[in-house]
């Protein structure tokens, strides 16, 4: 890896349907990764864990991007720096996790689903932070062994990709 | 809807690691919306739910659509009748469930869970054919009213799409 | 090639902005395209070149694909039976020309110029209908030997990717 | 603008085909461009106008975005800071000109043309650097009065871009 070149995180979760607790886990995500001196990147909406993620990227602050469904800037959370404008819709979500060194689901909705199912496609390293047993079940029958973790929380997740990392 | 215009129906499965079942499964969709008039669409890819839905399709004289995710023609399925060359990789699943009217998913796995994810999100009404109690479990907890049905043949799912177009 | 696999030809050109030359043009070539027993394909929507083209083909019982660049069918030509919602904006222009086995421009404008440029790129063989010498001189800039001819007319065109196709 | 918001000017010009007029007219603009505090975009990859944006931009301490057609980081400029994968191929022209305030070609060649073109289509500021003539007609042709401007410097080039942000 060239000396410039920064580690990437994703955050994925619901934009409107996003709960408090996805948020208030969202924003120390963005807090944890941004202390860590990584580049935190989301779906970028001013909206549930993609807004949250960012604030809290920014509270510490770190560098944001925002990988944006729409062809402007209009619906981008103000915490986002660096904002992709894709033009592509929910196509985005590939190029979301593609983007990525890994990628935590923080709460589930159908996008953050299709976000998931895509990092394992593409084999990436997920962590499910917070969530339910039916949706770690269904993505850990999908998941190449090594490739899924659960965590409990933010500080787990971040804990987890920091010794990930450290072994490629 | 125009006179010339065909409705499209999506069936969505695993490339390499599909089942005896899901191909088996694929072939019957295939020549069942054939024979309804209907044209199929899939990913294109000569393996899996993808090949056997085509090759169903065009043993009852159907129409096939395939959206490829490369940029040739390399790895396309004998029983394709239109291939749609994207070049955007797994991106081009959020234009499979976009170009159809009703989307079946036959099978499970990483590509199928983000194409049924994204359907879902873009409020298609979605069949899963033939899966397990936990894949219906976490795709229900991401519908709409009324947007997912299960269906233990393809005899079944036929008659559920043919149902719910009828309402529209 | 497979025996059920059919050739498809684009047709390129501006949308609002088309001439009532550029229009009747497109309407001869659909015609042409579909009397050779070749699929037409155009950006799908209900104005100018891709209009007119899409009704040609139709006149003369031809199949017609339809790349749209929006989430529905909204804003689609009636004459398209086949429509693919790519929901990618002018990010499917690179779509519509990686699906061609040849691309004619007919007319100009800055959409069409992108799909020309694209074509070019991806080593597509290129026919301009009805251009400017200075659109010429340019995409002759660009163009590797014997990627790129001129037509003064759309019977000139489809002569012309006949004779290429027939080398292949 | 919100405060956190980064100015991004996009470099766009040939990659393998690029002249060594092209790549220091693209150095030099990297350099201004990074020490406007702009970011700086380029499509990513690691030879020709591409990479030496890039390094012009490092040489002054500026931040580099890279759009990458590809699903890896393989093939990228060392100096590109954010590497954006998007596994989408030439669709990724799109993206490139959606995410700048002001697109600059600096020499051309058939994707930097699409590139051009999709940015006139998008009703970005364009600037045409050191290109001849005919380029420099061809595109005057397509675009909307003012959006479009020559520049025979990368000084004059900045210079234009800067007075054109100060005018929104």
């Amino acid at each position: 890896m060239p000396p410039t070149q920064k580690t990437i995180i994703g955050v994925m979760g619901p934009g409107e349907g996003a709960t408090e607790n996805d948020k208030a886990a969202a924003f120390t995500l963005g807090k944890l990764i941004a202390e860590q001196g990584w580049v935190l990147l989301s779906g970028g909406r001013d909206c549930g864990v993609m807004d949250a993620s960012c604030k809290g990227a920014k509270s510490a602050g770190g560098l944001t991007i925002g990988i944006l469904p729409g062809t402007t800037r209009a619906g981008m959370s103000d915490a986002v720096d660096i904002p992709i404008i894709t033009g592509t819709g929910n196509a985005r979500n590939a190029i979301n996790v593609l983007s990525c060194d890994a990628i935590i689901g923080c709460g589930m909705g159908a996008g953050t689903a299709s976000e998931v199912a895509l990092a394992l496609k593409s084999d990436k390293f997920v962590i499910l932070l917070n969530n339910d047993e039916i949706s770690q079940r269904f993505f850990r029958s999908l998941a190449k062994n090594a490739q899924l973790e659960y965590a409990n929380s933010p500080q787990q997740a971040v804990a987890l990709i920091k010794q990930k990392l450290s072994e490629k």
